[in-house]
This record gives C-alpha cells, structure tokens and sequence, in this order.
C-alpha cells in the first residue's frame, strides 16, 4: 500500500454538508479535501480513475435498511473496504445568521428528512413543508437566495459550511437512526487491531446451503457480524448473501474458513479487510 | 377467521395512485376501497382500530433494501402477515391530456423517482427537475393545477386515478427495481397450497449462535428464502434476526423447528404464514 497522502481527496455523493460528509471527516480527518458527486456510481467511477484518494459510502441506515445498489457497486469496482463508521442522523433547524425562529414561515429539505420530523412539524402548522433534492442542498440554496422567512432541516456541518445558524438541533423522531458508511481505497487496508471482513457470495438455493456455507466460520469460532440474503428478482432461486465476520481476511484461520466456503458458492469476493468502526 | 368482505377496505402509506395502491390492488383485488395514510405507522393503526379489513406495507426494494421501520411496527403491533406480492417500479411520464411532449418545460416527482430516470433527464436537458413529495402526489397536483408545460414521474396507476395521459412509458434507469409488499390483517391467514411464514427473533451475539438458530431449520430440511440481521445501535452485541422459510408455522415440522429455536432465543414471534406470491 502507498503511503497515506496528508490532505486525502475523498470522493462521496451529495452536496458538502451532507451526512456522507461527516462520514468523510470520520473516516479521513478534518483535513480531507472532498469531492463530490451527483450519483453513488460517479463516486466508484471517481475512485477508479485516480481523481480521488478514497471514497465513502452509505451501506446500512437503521431505519431504512442495506443499500443493495452500494453493494452491486462493490461487487462491480474493484475497489477495497479499508474503514467503516456509524453516523447518527441528526436534523436541525437551519437559517441565515441573523433570523429568529418567529419570522420563519416555510421549511424546506429532502422529502425523507421532513418526514423524520414529522413531530416538530406537527408542533408548529405555521412552517410550510417545501420539499428539496437534499438536505445540505437546502441549506446552500438558502444561503444563496438570502431568505429571511425560510430555514432548513440538514446536518450542523452544512449550517458549518454554509456559514448558517443552527436555530433547533436534534428535531428527528427517531434518536436510533444511524447510518453506517464505509471508506474504499484502491488497495487493501493494513489492518491492525480488531478487524472486521466484509465478503459477498452465492449460494444455489437448497435445503440448508446457508447452514452449511456458516458452519465453515461456526467451525472455526469465528463471530459474524451481519448477514443478509438478497434473493435476485427474475433469478428466482438464486440467492446473494452479504457477510461480515470478525477477524482480517488473511489470518489463517479466516484463509481456512474461505477456502472451505469456496467450495459451495457459485461465486465469492473478498470486499475488504478494514479496522472495526465505532 | 371471519369471512372476507367482498370490497375489502385497505390502509396503506402514500396517495392514491402510488406503487402501494397497485400492491393494495395486486392483493385485495381491484375492487378494494383504499384508505391512504400519511405514515406508516398510520397504516397500522387504522388496521388495529378496525378503521380498515387489510393494511399493505412495503418490506424490501431490491435497490434500497428492506424497509427496517416496517419491521418494528409489524413487532410493535399484533397483526399477521397474510399475503405477499412485488411490484416492479415502473416510472412514467405523466402530463394532462392533448399535451405534446414538445411543449413540456418541466418535470417533477420525488427526488428519489428523479433519481432513478436520470438517462432520460440527461437526453432531455430542456426539462427542469423539480422535487415533490410523492410521485402520485405529484400527479394529482398535475391534474388541480391544469400545469400544461409540466410532467410528473409516476405509475401507470396515477396517471388512471388521475385522468392524466402517459407520454413516455419505463423511464426508470434499472429495470430490476421491485419492491416487495406484504398484506395483513388482524386476524392470521388459513394459507393453503405453497405457504412461507415470516419471523424475528434475537439472539445474544456469540460465535455459532445464528449457525445453531438455524440448524433448528436445516437438520428439518426446512428451506429458508430470506435472512437478514440488524445490528442494534445502542446495543452494540446484541442482534435481531429476520427469516422467512417455506411452509406454515403450523405444519409440524415448523412447530418443532420453532420449539428447538425458542430453546436459544431472547425474543421469538411468528408474523405470519401466507401463500407464496409472485
């Protein structure tokens, strides 16, 4: 591997400010340098022709589940796992510097972020709902229109970039909404301290394949992590199954258990090896 | 189980015309009375006060994954599962009737349907993007407003509910984009012929426990079409797990595998058996 650059360019998708950019201070430090892009792909896509150093990625949310079109992407680059974090999705109140919360009149933000504050909105009828393409977005169109009557619903770091206030934090429904993201890199990860695998395989569909392809990690005590099956609309017996156990994928213990699982798949990638995220 | 009613009354999440009323008319038939809600919670709560005879819920899209808040009110509420079905998410573009796509300046929907036709907005730079709430909501807004240089991204269904015209048909990027939808009801389904029932169930995280959880299903050769596991932020080893196997929760080899998988779980509940679906 090639030794860290100290101001890395990360790729990620959405507007600066977006929660995929606090995933990107996580995971590449304050320092990082980003890029965005407009579609999940224009990031792998980034990633590969060296315009960046790395990139990050949404991969799970709590409430809303895996997101099956970053994992076709992982297994169509071939682009290496080599960190994760979790990120709680937090929504605040956003304005120009100056306003106060009586004048505002109108809210805009991504459809999803104004429905996971349906209370607060609730609360205050007088706040008309406008949805928007993003939540950062939001605030950037805020800050670019000098709006005095509207806020908007986004992360503290777009309020931080944009140069806006934070007028209410913390208005979402649900305090357990966490996103998982992942760092990818062109080169696997030297992983040290507790490490954790994510792989992808296929199973022909039969009476106990999945128990048969998990004894080769029970066998040899290794700990899963997450597991889920994608069964694959107009293949209909063919199944996916997305994996992640504890432990580098080059340990000898993680080697055997590979091997022993190529065996009964009809198709099997190594994501990454990466260290253990908060 | 009591006797269903010719014109079942059927809650689900969105406006009329959204892909949850084509699931609604894919289960209950096309006769259903439809009762839409804003929430999905709304949704199980008009089926618990007897407002409705049915609910259908959205579960799993093969691009974003299962919907995991589906998955806590299904736990939070007492209801069945009694039926399934996919819907493929088809986008059209929708305008009033007598409009040419010559004279269309503009075209809206939920950013999340904008995003999945982004082909076809690239080859049609002279059309604005503009975000709405819901794809059918912006049908009907189409139909109140008599907008004749504006087009919504929707179903064939909203441009029917609506009486607006499609002008261009499958407009969606990724033609393997299905979401499955369950249908429930207060009372469990007298499933007959291919039968698949849904559970959740916790385990306490140690290396082999789901490798045990699901011998209770492989040394019976019950055969499992889904498995997924949601790690619990805030409750770092602890896992919720949900399975779907072929057959019913009643047969006997079902109630024994579920016997033997109550033996090693912190938490069980049968969801439902219901008829396999397309």
């Amino acid at each position: 591997m090639s030794r860290a650059p100290v101001r890395p360019k990360v790729a990620f998708q959405g507007e600066p400010g977006a929660f995929s950019h606090e995933a990107v201070m996580q995971l590449a430090g304050p320092r990082a340098r980003i890029h965005p892009c407009p579609r999940f792909e224009d990031v792998f896509v980034a990633l590969r022709d060296r315009l960046v150093d790395a990139a990050v990625i949404p991969i799970e949310n709590t409430l809303h589940g895996s997101v099956h079109e970053n994992y076709d992407h992982l297994l169509h680059f071939d682009h290496h796992i080599t960190g994760e974090t979790n990120v709680r999705i937090v929504h605040n109140l956003i304005a120009a510097p100056g306003v106060r919360f009586s004048q505002l009149r109108r809210v805009f933000s991504h459809p999803v972020a104004l429905n996971q504050c349906l209370n607060f909105l609730a609360a205050n009828p007088q706040l008309e709902r406008t949805p928007f393409y993003d939540t950062a977005g939001s605030v950037r169109d805020l800050q670019r229109s000098g709006d005095r009557h509207t806020a908007a619903l986004a992360s503290r770091l777009a309020a931080e970039v944009y140069g806006m206030h934070v007028l209410r934090e913390g208005l979402e429904d649900d305090k357990q909404n966490f996103t998982r993201f992942l760092l990818l890199g062109r080169e696997p990860a030297t992983a040290s301290g507790e490490s954790k695998t994510s792989i992808v395989f296929a199973l022909q569909n039969q009476p106990g394949a999945l128990f048969r392809a998990l004894a080769c990690f029970a066998l040899r005590d290794i700990d899963l992590t997450k597991i889920e099956s994608r069964p694959l609309p107009g293949l209909p017996w063919k199944y996916r199954f997305y994996l992640d156990f504890l432990g580098r994928a080059h340990d000898e213990r993680s080697q055997r258990a590979l091997a022993h699982l190529s065996e009964m798949t009809t198709e099997l990638r190594v994501l990454g090896s990466y260290p253990r995220g908060g």
